[in-house]
């Protein structure tokens, strides 16, 4: 793989929609090809098992969904995932793009092991799986306090959302027990100041991964 | 778990519903619950996937759809089967009915084991895991050469079947392979003969399964 591939992780209204977009500028006015992509939701096949995921499926149209068992909804996104990696960053990063993608693997890990019943461990597994075991050069997480950042959030909530404070603050807790335990991957990022600061933060250190790139293009 | 779960497997055409009908009738005659269910599609979200597995999804509404790598195919099916054992199978074993599916596990391994490019320790593995490891107590293999079966067929072709009379093939030789492994659980049921004939098979082998079972409710 010719290319450079970033993920940005961290809980609902941390500001990572802002930053990607922040790293795309840059990246695009240095001429090189940038490829902006999410998770869940990164490709049409994405975008359906999101639609699942977040509003889930009415088995006899009364109106009420039946719950999405915890293997399902893991077993999803690892499908989703495997569909994002062979049809958007795997082909991109061939060509040597930048890859950029809001979210991946460890929301995958913090959502669900921080949040639900299956180890970390499994979660992991399922996702390595998925991907050929392929992981980001690097992770930038937006940390901030969860009752800050559900108060910046604007749009209606879904069913992750609606899962509540306490929720948020275990899978805060979750990232941040990713990152320490793989910090040569992860860069952990106050998103409590100023988007341009926040902004500082990330290209300096983003100059730092593609210079070891050997350079941009 | 009380119940009695029972699989049907085999090729598209070889005569599964006709005998799945004919065994629920039996049991349901003897004043036992019986569920009958199918993958995919045997819970609402298995549908929806169902859906995006036999047509594909329409990246950019051009009318193509997006190839479905095969790693996101697997864990689809594993997806279907998690939410298919959560939803229906566990809770009605737990109730002490007989459930039967026509499709399950083998099936995976069969189809795209024998038919694409993963191994059939990965299908296996994920499919185990998403069902917590539950395998049918008997499991009836309906064998046919293809040709008869493939002729018999009145829908329309979906994705599955357009691969074609040698991919039927290989799948055919990686059923019986899957008998010959785990003799204990399988039955092969020669599909040639009349629908009386192989009834009267299928009866015979669950009236010993049942008897097994300490007889029925």
């Amino acid at each position: 793989m010719q290319g450079t591939f970033i993920s940005f992780e961290g809980v609902d209204g941390v500001g990572k929609t802002t930053q990607v977009e922040r790293l795309r500028a840059y990246v695009e006015s240095q001429g090189r090809e940038c490829v902006v992509t999410r998770e869940p939701g990164g490709t049409a096949l994405g975008v359906a098992i999101r639609r699942m995921l977040l509003h889930g499926v009415d088995t006899d149209n009364d109106g009420d969904c039946a719950d999405i068992a915890p293997r399902t909804e893991a077993l999803l996104f690892a499908a989703d995932r495997a569909q994002h990696v062979a049809e958007v960053i795997a082909p991109a990063l061939r060509r040597g793009a930048v890859v950029i993608t809001d979210r991946y693997l460890d929301s995958s890990l913090a959502y669900q092991a921080g949040g639900r019943e299956l180890t970390p461990a499994e979660i992991r597994n399922l996702s390595m799986w998925a991907t050929g075991g392929l992981l980001p050069k690097r992770t930038y997480l937006l940390d901030m306090d969860p009752t800050r950042s559900h108060a910046r959030l604007q749009h209606a909530e879904d069913r992750m959302e609606a899962a509540g404070d306490e929720f948020q603050r275990r899978t805060r807790a979750a990232f941040l027990d990713l990152a320490q335990a793989e910090p040569e991957r992860f860069r952990v990022i106050d998103a409590g100041p100023s988007i341009d600061e926040v902004w500082s933060h990330i290209k300096a250190d983003f100059d730092n991964v593609t210079a070891t790139d050997g350079g941009v293009a």
